[in-house]
């Protein structure tokens, strides 16, 4: 029989607050079910990084208990961990998704190689039996389709995990948000709504996706020459707009880029994208018409290296380039971070005399698929939480939701905001913060997991201060010392004065100590003297690589 | 007597198209003057620079021509080269600035030990000789108090060089822009107008520093704890409204920060900041005062690592903290690549219970500097210009200030958007663009210069993809050969196998190969040996450090 007296945890395993590698464990005494597996991005200042996981070391000794995934949608954040993460567990563990997340899902597991057979489509409002946990999946709108918010009953209380969202009353292609089912599911009561916080500082409602076709209608005018759409290559309704407009001015429409071939063809397939008849054309072929009649959907709207937009930008895509006089619209705004790179494949389309439209000189061009203030206080209105707690923002978003929850009479102390820790809801529906969770920074570099965090430390140290080799060539019979100093990655060149200051603190470090010997302990003494110097002689602290030969 | 047929030029040694490292060389045949000589940031990706400065040596051997420098305003993206320049030049150039831009550049020298006597205040609209140039400076308006644009008399006809400036209809603490002056050039004839650009982007007109001051009335009411307002230390008219509010909301305030303590005593002493009697308070003391009677003005809005806020974040200032309760007010938006160190901040502070304001909550806590569109079409009107030539912006500027120009009739052939080339005058009037200059990147690092480009590209790599240490030591007598490979910053751990290859391929290099005497060869050789192994075996490619050592 189920304990009931036991408490109930969620345990967010990709870090609260964090944006990214969203991943939440739902853990009863005898059942887990895991919500998303998302991937991220690595900080600022951490490079040669390709993405970051959430660290999975918790479920380590708990995978018997693991009853499934429950995918809220189809955004990497969301999803793009579950090909580095599932090979990490036991075998046979089920994932619950929409239609077209599971699309997503399996298109990443084919290229993958993972069983896609464990991927299971799951309608609206049909109840997800995972041990003593039972999931429902509500419609929503968000910037990806047939996105979901999670009715969870939990033997302590009902749980609305309302992930990433908009309440957007004309979505394109898009089902409207399920009033009824949320508001239901307040009037049952809710213990803790879990609420998307990443636009909590907007007042007001975010706009409607459908006011962006208006804006393609007065980009694409007058344009005699080629137009290039770019957007994030999961946002079909934004391509459905696309698509519209380019069928109205006249244009054939060929899609670039992996991703968003890849997006498109699933969406679809499986319905929720709408391809007009003879709209379509290969981009190997779009070059064969006239300039007028040709419209590209491409993609690298994050300006990244290597996407089809940069490659054309810098003249190096195989297939496609774009002369004077064509346009590209980017219907995107940059993420927090990516500034650099959208500005710099602007200045370089500008450079070769291509029209740029993009959201500092137009403000329609884009909207955002979350929810601004207003919208999660209606939210909190609808769902009549007793707890809240942000989710998918950074540490001031989650300021600004409390505010917002206070502002809707919830007191302070039913506003939860964990910072690596988890959340506990006790058997009398008490829900408050638990444990601090020990999670580390997971990389993926090459293909490669690491938890190694030191070399990355080191990248980041050379970066800054570059690095020393300092090779000490020693024979202690002959009493001969040998040292050569080579610099890689420093600016000034190293004059008499430090060279000779470093031999003679190392001669009397050979003078001291048994190198040979204590070789870890010289080296380390090596390091320290070399370090004083180069600070004292040229304000800079390099890595030190000692490396000691014995004749 | 002059060579009337001889052309004159503009030089940009800080780039183009570039918003820093502002210096433009005016040159006729016998004569050079100098308008600013600003620093600049290292481009992102490039890391333990402090600075940039221009590159001049396109001066070095014209230094008898150099008549002096003229500055337009007091930002240190147009004075800050100064220091470095200077002592690279002759000696007693003389330097030509407002008031206040010449005591902030006085203030500058003093803390670099230059002699401040070669700086000349100069009055609005009086005749500064320069060889056969005639500088008059026109007060406009701009971020920083007493900025000018020049009207500059050649002898091929007359420039506007139309610096960094907005029209400010209600500025605080600052004149009027001379419409008067500014117009009378128009009408006199202009044959080449040089314009910010830098906000060419924003329809419409830019924003009056005064609405600032409602905006602190209202963050500022109510609070009943400390308040800290933060801004850039150069705006005068910021930290003057903060002043008032303080007053009036019954606060005294301290002036926190190095830059931010300079400029205020400077612009206090110069008349450009009123002080209320009995407001100012030393830092040392504020804390004797109660909570709701404390205002800090404080430097670091753009969340600078060592600032005065960040120390106070990170809870290392000596003298001053911050408690949960206290609000900070951030009186600035981030300068785009320095969001993440903005957002750290903000989320620093909120992580110890300090209320923040920022720019994404309330977009009224700051105002440009800047000319948008319309102000930029407006000096167009004003001046009539026959050439028109965007500055201080990026390339995706430059192509809206071209659009602006073709609006207001300017015809395409007379915009001029050079990159990284000379503007040519000729004496007939007609103007166009000349040579392309050899500009190298020039960094200042722990206050060096250094021209060196390939240490930090070193840097850059190492970063991105860490350093293997190679060090072969053979004894070809003895044949024999021993090899050790010391990874740094690699993520992967470096199995057998990878080991085993770079021995077996290291082998064949010391067979093929007198290593002891091709010593440069060989380590080419040994390098690309062990790169093309590492990309294979680990896809990383490191920089690779080969050192040989003979026994």
């Amino acid at each position: 029989m189920y304990n009931t007296s036991s408490s109930i945890k969620i345990v967010p395993l990709g870090g609260t607050p964090n944006v990214h590698d969203n991943m939440y464990v739902y853990e009863s005494i005898d059942d887990i079910f895991i919500v998303d597996c998302g991937m991220g991005f690595p900080e600022v200042g951490v490079s040669g990084v390709d993405l970051t996981i959430p660290d999975i070391t918790y479920l380590k000794d708990k995978q018997s208990k693991i009853r499934g995934f429950v995918m809220t949608h189809g955004h990497e954040d969301h999803i793009g961990g579950l090909p580095y993460i599932i090979p990490q567990l036991r075998d046979n563990i089920p994932i619950y998704a929409s239609k077209l997340t599971a699309g997503f899902i399996k298109e990443k597991f084919k290229e993958f190689s993972i069983d896609t057979k464990l991927i299971n489509v799951v309608g609206d409002r049909q109840p997800i039996t995972l041990g003593r946990f039972e999931v429902k999946m509500i419609p929503v709108t968000h910037s990806v389709p047939d996105t979901k918010h999670l009715i969870i009953k939990t033997p302590h209380g009902n749980i609305y995990h309302g992930s990433d969202f908009k309440f957007d009353w004309t979505p394109v292609g898009q089902e409207l948000p399920d009033i009824q089912s949320i508001t239901r599911a307040g009037a049952e009561g809710v213990t803790l709504l879990l609420s998307d916080c990443l636009r909590s500082e907007k007042e007001g409602y975010s706009l409607s996706e459908a006011i962006v076709e208006d804006s393609f209608e007065r980009e694409f005018r007058g344009i005699e020459n080629r137009i290039a759409v770019t957007t994030m290559s999961s946002n079909i309704s934004r391509i459905q707009q696309a698509l519209w407009v380019a069928k109205r001015s006249g244009r054939k429409v060929a899609f670039v880029g992996f991703s968003i071939e890849r997006n498109v063809k699933t969406a679809a397939e499986l319905g929720f994208l709408k391809l007009p008849p003879r709209l379509i054309i290969d981009k190997r072929k779009i070059g064969t018409l006239p300039k007028n009649e040709q419209c590209l959907i491409i993609a690298g709207s994050q300006g990244q290296l290597g996407s089809s937009l940069e490659r054309i930008a810098t003249k190096e895509h195989k297939l496609l380039s774009l002369d004077p006089g064509d346009k590209v619209i980017f219907s995107s705004d940059p993420i927090p971070g990516n500034e650099v790179n959208v500005y710099r494949m602007i200045d370089l389309l500008s450079r070769h005399g291509i029209t740029t439209s993009y959201s500092d000189i137009s403000d329609d061009l884009h909207v955002s698929g979350h929810a601004s203030s207003k919208e999660i206080m209606m939210l909190m209105a609808m769902t009549r939480p007793k707890y809240v707690m942000p989710t998918g923002g950074t540490h001031r978003h989650t300021v600004q939701f409390s505010k917002l929850a206070g502002e809707m009479g919830i007191p302070k102390e039913r506003v939860l905001t964990p910072e690596n820790q988890a959340i506990v809801i006790e058997s009398g529906g008490v829900v408050h913060v638990g444990e601090t969770l020990e999670l580390k920074n997971v990389y993926v570099e090459s293909g490669v997991i690491s938890h190694a965090s030191e070399p990355i430390m080191d990248r980041k140290l050379m970066f800054q201060e570059g690095v020393v080799v300092v090779v000490f060539t020693s024979n202690r019979e002959r009493q001969s010392l040998d040292i050569d100093v080579i610099p890689k990655g420093i600016t000034k060149q190293l004059d008499e004065s430090l060279l000779s200051s470093i031999k003679v603190a190392l001669a009397q470090v050979f003078k001291s100590t048994d190198i040979t010997r204590d070789k870890l302990y010289s080296k380390d003494k090596i390091s320290k003297e070399v370090s004083r110097l180069f600070i004292k002689y040229i304000g800079k602290n390099p890595v030190v690589i000692p490396i000691i030969v014995e004749d």
